[in-house]
């Protein structure tokens, strides 16, 4: 069990504790020997370690270290130039034994993954209209093993444990809740293209079960999650009659919801329902990087410029305001 | 009062009603003898009529007939090639006596100015920012002779008798909903913002009490509503001694609630609030231009262009769907 | 059978020939009295025709003609302003009974539908790619009856009858020579590319018989005829098992082939076929355009500005140079 | 006082100089004793200082470097690879009794802020227009303590001590001479424009006394300097019961002068005057970024690319050409 | 010699004057009879102009009436709808014997085209640089015919006799005075660049001798003037065996001076005196274009939108302001 | 004779071979002694490469390392963190007695220069046009020896010995095709237009004898190859005595084969040889490109974003498809 995080580390202490590897390169040191050199993490933050003087027997074991495992480490933590470091003394790879709850590790949706898709799939059930029903509780079903650890994105918004369902679940909460003052928008039709509108992620980009993503598929690089989203909704439709209006516009809102061409939406929302689709996810997105760049920030500060916010600073405001 | 409306109107009758002129002209007909043409409306659409072979004397009287203004009206349904169209046999110029009720010829926003603004300034009172308050509770109040017809715009979406009104309450229905999903946002700060953000329409353009506009003013275009609310804020902040990190994260909302420099805001909002009153403002305006286009279509069709819609056409769906 | 034609009329002589109804409107001239006001077409160009005085009993004749049908016409050439004008002495609508080639009166590619429709097909019949020549003769045969006189497009580049055709088969010869100087290409796969890339242009238009496209068709306008590309020919894969990799490049090559976002393709080209596919396209619909520009021009001068040139004019060289 | 200048050390000689410093770290050496390493400078260039072997106990003394103080520095200079660097072997910290003349260190407008101020303030003061007079004669008195340091921007053009002050001064020459040959303009709205323009930039962005901006302010991020420029005029403006007319033409000229909506003018210039100042300050500070340009460069080369000059690489042509 | 303008006829009086034909075009009218329609002009305005029931022994001799032509008209001044407008009795082409003075009749720069020729001249003549003053004075000599009258654009700014000529002098007066502050300038170097800079709008446009250009030329259109100035330079330095650098330099003036790439210039300027030859030809465009919108509004108004700035309307202030 | 390449290298052994310097640097190593840092390549690839230790008397030579120069190098073979690594025991300089073949070293066109120059020649040689034949042998007589090596560029497509040769070849290749299926085209002025388009870029960029450029020339920056070509025709045109429009129809291929402004042609294609030019340009580029970068793939996987192709991945597919 992990009992130390990296934001508490004191410097001078010396700590036993596991750590997720984030980066880890065998370098040459100023003394022309082996050095291992670590870029540490747990879901509290990360930390430079190194382990000085790698004896040639050793290598081959820290060679086989690899991004995303779990050590088991024992280290001084020293300073150097205002940061901490740890100077790493022993190194144990980690297994079952260990009973690693990963969530100690990674970065996770503040929800359980079982919840958020109850809540998602709860909706989907109380549609009044049978096809929608269906076809969402359907799509749900059948993706239920990866939606449990799917992160929205490679990285950006919402990429962590469960992102993906975390995305839908707060735009699905918005989604009922924009029904309620404007009246022209069919709240089931809104709710499904909610609940399809990024399934197809879980084609396009690839990701183990901590929610990482290596990167993008085959298939995702060729088309993309809109098209795959097009695809998949119609062999759906063809599978379940569903009605020729209904699918088409179901696929649109897949097609249309990035909205701008240069986003990858070839066309723009042409219903009530496609166009608040673009808006809810939107905001989801861009509520969730100001929250994270605002937690990073101390009050009465800017943030670090915000690459998915246009290089924005994001200003964090007084507390006692 | 009125009891016909144009879109009820059946060729070969006979009728006598009133109408809104929206433009008149006299032209020389065929049979080289002045004619008088005009488009007349109410809030049901428009008609062409016209009466012929204006008699010299009759012209200063018809030359004074302004757009705005409400005729009486006795006339012959006519259809040329398709369209419906009034001989007119008699045009009476309207007074006091006549009793118009003037939202049988204008848009009109759904709800009554007064219920919309007790609505808006029941929020602001019952905010428990004392200085926000004070701030929105005075400049509604300030405000509150214009504020019952101003519309939001001078065309485009919500140009209609208290359309100002209905597009703030609108948005601020929608900030309490988002507050409840997206906790990194200060409500009130929000609804602040919401309540302020377009109060300097009222100086940009010009509007009659018919919620017309006739176009910008002096200072609308010099300096427009963004920049103008800035420098209101800033007035009433120095009146009341506001704090000055909330004046100016409030001055920054006026300036950057259009996003983008090519719509008006030279910079991006920087904090959640300001990027939360872009998205209400947007989605606002487009739910309110969507439901404009649908309400022109027939179900399974697609609109005429919006322009303010980067000139999409709409889809209508079929109602039985 | 038509013997006179537009370009061939001249002033001052009486005709009784064909033409087809490009306009056609019942207008009120100077005397009060109603005019029929057309504009009548066939393969050379269009002439104005006014027939003058309509009495009351042959309106609802009139009123019945129709933009695309052919009428018999007897008429007087006079000029007015420099322009040659009909003045219409009799009208009779056409029938069966007339043998009307439509290929007088409309816009025709250059070669017989058959002829191209068998030049592809024995193209796609010789691929030694067993997929790619099922996939491609499938295609061609199950399209066959609507391929005899589609557009390719609703106006531009070859909107006229067989124009589709037209279009493929000149790419298809283009990518034959291409492949003789680039040999990084894999000529049946970018065969087939070109073969199958605007298919669903014929689900994204409609068209009638004479290839005159009256418009966009729902699915055209909700997901293009990029999208429906990928669709199809996903549908066609797995029913005949297509291995996984061709088909997501086939499918990648109707997505990628208007190369740009703002004009409908999400992602670029990501391989040579693909990239050489989009330079096929452009190359023809260009030639095609400047070729119809130049025959409109005088030797030594420059057209109108062309719209689908990026408002060009186009220059037309001295003959003798 | 300073005798030696970057420009002018030699190799292989042993110096004691002063020098400001401009970046300063602790880092360990190949043989893991700490060193400092930093960059010193002075107005004519820079040089890389290194003192090795750095003691614990000298470690405190030299982590309270700071950029910006100037240091006693005696030292071997050395070179490697073709750059000089100074070896460092005594280092002092300076104080009052130093009596150091900033100008020897930092960079600084080629003319005396006192002179630029009188020349600037005599202008204003000979006004016609009495309310212009009384205006910028008052801004001027009452910011003139920091226009004797202010830079015109953080980095790019007129970053340097008084660099505020000479952009108006050159802007305010040109101004007169404009005049001269557009007598469309009014010479002395134009004046006051171009005195007023930037005066907020002593809002907008830090300064120390040297003239050496550290960033943005609060005030600076949420509103830039054009729009603090308009709220400030707007409140002398009332102070002074300025006539609206003239009011807002400033009010507007200090919103337009960027032109463009992406240089943070949302609203392009509407009279004469306004797109006069523009051209003004485009015009300074493009000779000032060329000059200082071929300043470093050699006769008959370009050189390096200049950010502020969207990259180009500027030609310096041959002296006896 | 024209005794009557435009501007200061007055209703129900009868002319004898003369005007130039602007447009002029034969039309049935109402009764069915032809009329010529023209609208005439002269240097303070334009007027609309009947000539009713044409006979048909007239018409050839009206047919022959030709834009930029002079008539003598006789003719009632009558008004409809608020615009004056004359009802013609009597026309007569003019020739030799009337003497006319074309500047009664056209737009033309407000300075004699020999003072302004002999102005830039003695400029040129002035250089101390041998090698640009002959350059300089051998083409303002061999173009000094064409530059008499030649207008500086076929539409936009400096669109009259002699505006070539006006649009250069007045960017030379100012170079003359930029050189006063900026020092980093040639002097003559961008005295020279001004001079030339437009030469080969006389090859790229056609004028007639009144400054009215009915086009674009062959060459003008395939390779503008800019590249034009290339080539020309090119030529005339060879033949005078121009220092290289020199030569490239002004080549460089020639092709850079529009700046922007969609503006003309591929390439941007490069070292300041083509920096500064570009601005000063912007704010010389820009000075006209806004002076001739003010001319045409009232003060305190804004003009109609002004395509050449931007479809910006432009405000004139109060007079008494 | 070169008989060991860098890709068949094996770890663990000693070799001795031929290589060109890429880049060389003297370093400070860890033990603070000098170190030599090379790259190292042949036609196969590059290796970095280190001579350790290097003592005060080696310095200078080592010194005079310059890129582009051969070594002969003895070195071990080592492996550091999965790369290959020569340390280098002796190095020693070349000259004609080492007989180098420079193909061994350098990137080279797939084809000898004299046959594809003589290609080239042979199709201009055959033109019935006696003008083109005349121009297009002349051009390419006067510069023959300059088109044994000039690359295309100064790197990207075609940047190799004999590039240019071997992009003009292709599209001459390909313009012979296209003119087999467009008859709108002028086949002889397209291939004119093909072998002349490129020339003056032996002007604009410099290049050694091995085709490899240090970058562009001064008018190389001023001009850019597309307005030094105009420049040159028209010098030829004029000296030849060639029809004015032949003259500017091919100066105009010349500056509008870059077809966008932003690329550096002001003006886009007006005819259609000039069109077909530009896209017969770009597809040799891109074909280039994509071979190029499914070179260095594996089947079955994307390449590195390729900064030429839009920072696309290019995939290569699985060989037995």
């Amino acid at each position: 069990m992990k009992d130390r995080y990296i934001a508490d580390i004191q410097i001078n202490e010396e700590i036993i504790s596991y750590f997720i590897v984030k980066k880890a390169a065998i370098k040459i040191g100023a003394n022309r020997k082996a050095y291992l050199d670590m870029t540490l993490g747990d879901k509290t933050g990360e930390i430079s370690a190194k382990k000085w003087d790698v004896a040639d027997e050793e290598l081959p074991g820290f060679q086989k270290i690899k991004e995303g495992s779990v050590l088991k480490i024992k280290a001084n933590v020293t300073e150097w130039n205002g940061q901490k470091q740890l100077r790493v003394t022993r190194i144990r790879h980690t297994g079952a034994e260990d009973n690693l709850d990963m969530s100690d590790y990674i970065k996770t949706a503040p929800e359980k993954p079982e919840e958020m898709y109850n809540y998602i799939y709860s909706r989907a059930e109380a549609f009044a209209d049978q096809e929608l029903r269906s076809l969402c509780t359907k799509v749900l079903e059948a993706r239920k093993d990866k939606l449990m650890y799917y992160p929205a994105a490679q990285k950006n918004h919402h990429a962590e444990l469960g992102g993906l369902l975390y995305h839908v679940k707060r735009m699905l909460m918005m989604a009922e809740r924009v029904c309620e003052v404007y009246n022209v928008l069919d709240r089931e039709l809104l709710m499904a293209g909610v609940i399809l509108h990024d399934m197809e992620k879980m084609t396009e980009i690839e990701s183990n079960e901590l929610g990482i993503s290596p990167g993008y598929s085959f298939e995702g690089k060729m088309l993309g999650h809109l098209v795959l989203g097009v695809r998949e909704i119609e062999k759906e439709a063809e599978a379940m009659n569903l009605s020729r209006e209904k699918a088409i516009m179901l696929e649109h809102m897949m097609l249309s919801h990035h909205y701008e061409p240069e986003f990858g939406s070839p066309i723009r929302p042409l219903f009530p329902e496609a166009e608040m689709l673009h808006y809810l996810d939107m905001m989801d997105a861009k509520m969730y990087d100001m929250e994270e760049a605002i937690e990073k920030t101390e009050p009465g500060n800017f943030s670090e410029r915000v690459w998915t916010l246009d290089n924005r600073t994001i200003y964090r405001r007084r507390e006692d305001d």
